[in-house]
């Protein structure tokens, strides 16, 4: 019991009180040495300089949560057919509230007091009949009453009559001069990590300059106004074709912040590409190209319902908000160092490599190296002078050498 | 000063010069080492095969920014009281520019022809009264007039007149036949950090296969018209019943790219499941199912402001996109080299462990393994044959086994 | 070749039979060992502590994928100018159909009748003229006639006429009652990687306790019913002044879940914050303040297309669902083991270099862990005693020590 007891004790102040460290061999070959030297200069410069300094491994990454808000401005006129008219942002703009992806309508063929009755179909030449037989019952794209109307040689249809005629889509565009409307951004992201709000009326943007300002990439890169036309050129397009047909445009609002530094520091950047469509990322012209939907204004008239259909025609933007916040913090750090301590160990086992096998003293390092615990077999194979001539070591070994 | 700077160049030489290897101990002994082998053969597959070949450790991993256009198409046809009607996209896609969350009404309450006014309540039960004593007024959820109708045994309140009675769901559904709408899907995704931009419309999917396909998982997974009763079947539910009272669908897009590959194979796969409601992956009823909503269409009549009020029930649609790209990148692969050279430090832990504590030879490979820099205490407790016996190893080390 | 048989056998059998494990140096000294098992201690318990226990580094993470649904009820009444009026849903919400972000109309300026035409601009003191040379045709922003109106001292432009006037915001706000509306929020996430999908209505939010529930932070925090008023206040704001000129709120649904215990404890949390405004978060007044946008209702009335232009000002609330889910996976815990076990190589250099650089019996400690392999240059500047006196080990070592 006793015994136990002091063993114990001993076991604890042996773990307390000593110490142990690998014993080492000092390979005095100045090849290797350099070789070496230089592979564990590399991977501490590459920890140090690369994971470190550059991609900063020290940092915990959080990404943003984010919130946007827009407002259009701008007021097109335009002249059809002597009727003057004057489109403001609660005619051109869907939705309405402020999203941040909606479109901005810049052409559309409207097709005004369509109520439910008969009427032939659009004769586009797909949709030919010679005589009421071609024109089946029921069939699900459209419903036919079975009549072939001679006026046209299209089928009568029951639908909201009459019926679009989108054949020709108006060139030049009619809201042209949207070009000049102006996009204004409000963006907040959160970075809850790190408890941070940011907006993108940062420091430098006050009131005044709001006021006065529009976005430039070189000269004011930070105001929130941007106009129509210089988003779709930035983007790639040519403002009158897409104003014609439509297309799809993205917005990014990139953060990308090391909240080490000032708050002051983290500020957005703006891009913009085209989607989809002929934008300057598609290198191949796309199956699918331009943008557009059908909307209904609906009203009674002589106690009837009736609507009007738009077919629009815009340029649909989706602000697209990219938020990246880095910060020290100590578990990322460790477990970088972590790993660049691991990647030295393969720079050891390189050398070694090196050492042992590729050297013409390979042997005697081998045996500066290692030690055997056995006795080995005799093996002639290998020149008497080497490794394998240490038969008496055993015992040698475990009086003297430990 | 002299010997300083010698003494410094030859500590720098020393440095450059001399390389410093682990001296180790082969220990011959095939119970440890083929024990030991094995852990580590463990290990290098655990790493190669897995954390490389499978988990891709070497590829830096980016997640996808997109943006979603949608489109409906087809018509439905409607006969309700000898009253005909034909509804198209402008007319059952709320919201109608193309989102990427929709509704697709399937089925409706319409109240015709309301009006700012006083009518009594709906007499549905739960709001009966028997005098005027019952109907108090300015209660928060209807302003009440203060008097109670005995034709319906309700209060009166002032609101849009008549209410709404909503207590009978059309069934079945009044556009059944919305099973047969198409939905066309647009998605376009940016890696930004690869600066990969792609298209659902990949290179297999030209104008000519979009204008004949119907996307079916095995036969057409990449044709990105979807039929509606398909998306709903597919997401678990019955067409006639989600029609009836409405559901909520997601669709996800989902991008799993190796962009070390040809960007060819960078493709969309499509899954549908349902959300909240009666979907497969709900296997218990949730407190909330269907899904529907309020809107009203606006219209002057002999110069009273009116409403068409619809309760719309429809299939709710989000699209939700999850794109993820891997391509080679210097640090993964260093990193996890390094966890994976820490990992095999682990491995000749457990063998140490193995060799020094377990094996009956343990006394003897520990005397091979350390050596001591003091005189121990005399310890009687172990045989004296063993290392406690090394009173003399101090002078002699230190002479002889440097 | 039967030579280089069994060499190549031996190998084999050599690598397979033999186990090398580093030979130590246990050193037995009180102050380095201390030091040393403190450090190994600290490293150890940041390993198990801190990244094990506290930052669940043995999970892997999933964020969510989420669809939100959202469901405004409530009753206005107002009395302007003796016209009682009551608003409903269909009225004050936008967009009708639920979506994640909406607004809720709190106070309005509308300008009923509006028709294509000319009128004088707005007098509001920016736009003066005295003559019509003052008033330039074709300006960007409006429409010039030409022509200055005396009786306003504006020009004239062709626009919707009557003009809008906003120059009074009412106040107080015309639907101050909008604070009892009730906003319901469903929300579903599923967390793709673990095939796990859940929704914010939880296993004790059922359709009975939904039917009266309320949120409140610390009573009812999982009910999935928000009056706006309470989102409001929590958010920071006053709700009589964000009534009256709009303001931006985000509501944070936010999943944290371990996976690893039963799904029942992944449970919501709502947060609520100002975005952009007035909102507790900013400390100051940033430039723009307020939310509001324009919208029209169109009808026709005497064959005329007219509008009724609505100011709308409002509560913007923003759905945002964070979700992070964590489950046990071998690879992110073998990552962390071994990074763990490479920041227990730093803690050995350290000691290494406390214990020979630093304590002054180092040289001894120096000549026990290290072995030279080549005859040093004769260095005079030690003392004879120590290291340098090694002469004659190469030959020594090469025969005796291995």
């Amino acid at each position: 019991m006793r015994k136990m007891k002091s063993t114990i004790q001993r076991s604890f102040s042996n773990f307390f009180f000593e110490y142990e460290t690998p014993r080492q061999v000092l390979v005095r070959n100045r090849r290797v040495a350099v070789v070496c030297r230089i592979i564990q200069l590399g991977v501490l410069s590459y920890i140090i300089g690369w994971v470190f300094m550059y991609e900063k491994g020290y940092q915990t990454v959080d990404t943003a949560i984010s919130s946007v808000f827009t407002k259009m401005k701008g007021v097109s006129y335009t002249n059809i057919s002597e009727v003057a008219r004057i489109w403001d942002v609660a005619d051109y703009v869907f939705p309405e509230q402020g999203d941040s992806s909606f479109v901005v309508m810049t052409n559309y063929i409207s097709t005004v007091g369509q109520k439910q009755g008969t009427c032939p179909e659009l004769p586009d030449g797909k949709n030919k009949c010679t005589s009421d037989a071609d024109c089946d019952e029921g069939k699900y794209k459209r419903h036919m009453t079975g009549k072939c109307v001679t006026n046209t040689s299209t089928c009568e249809i029951f639908s909201w009559c009459p019926v679009e005629d989108d054949r020709r889509i108006p060139d030049p565009p009619i809201l042209q001069t949207a070009e000049n409307y102006t996009l204004f951004i409000k963006n907040s992201i959160t970075f809850r990590q790190f408890n941070v709000v940011r907006s993108n009326l940062v420091e430098s943007v006050d009131q005044n300059y709001i006021g006065r300002c529009l976005y430039h990439p070189k000269t004011d890169p930070l105001c929130p106004i941007f106009r129509l036309g210089d988003i779709v050129e930035r983007s790639g397009f040519n403002f009158s074709d897409i104003a014609r047909v439509g297309g799809a445009i993205g917005v990014l609002i990139d953060w990308d912040c090391d909240l080490d530094l000032s708050i002051r520091h983290c500020k957005p950047k703006y891009e913009f590409y085209g989607l989809y469509g002929t934008g300057k990322n598609d290198k191949v012209e796309k199956p699918s190209l331009g943008y557009n939907f059908r909307f209904a204004k609906y009203y009674v008239e002589d106690n009837e319902e009736k609507r009007t259909l738009m077919k629009v025609f815009g340029v649909r933007i989706g602000i697209i908000v990219h938020g990246r916040a880095g910060k020290f913090d100590i578990i990322p750090t460790f477990t970088a160092i972590g790993s660049g301590v691991g990647i030295f160990g393969v720079a050891t086992v390189v050398c070694d490599l090196l050492l042992l096998y590729l050297l013409p003293k390979r042997d005697f390092y081998k045996s500066m190296k290692f030690k055997h615990t056995e006795v080995q077999d005799v093996e002639p194979t290998l020149p008497p002078s080497q490794k394998e001539k240490e038969l008496p070591k055993v015992t040698y070994l475990s009086t003297a050498d430990r």
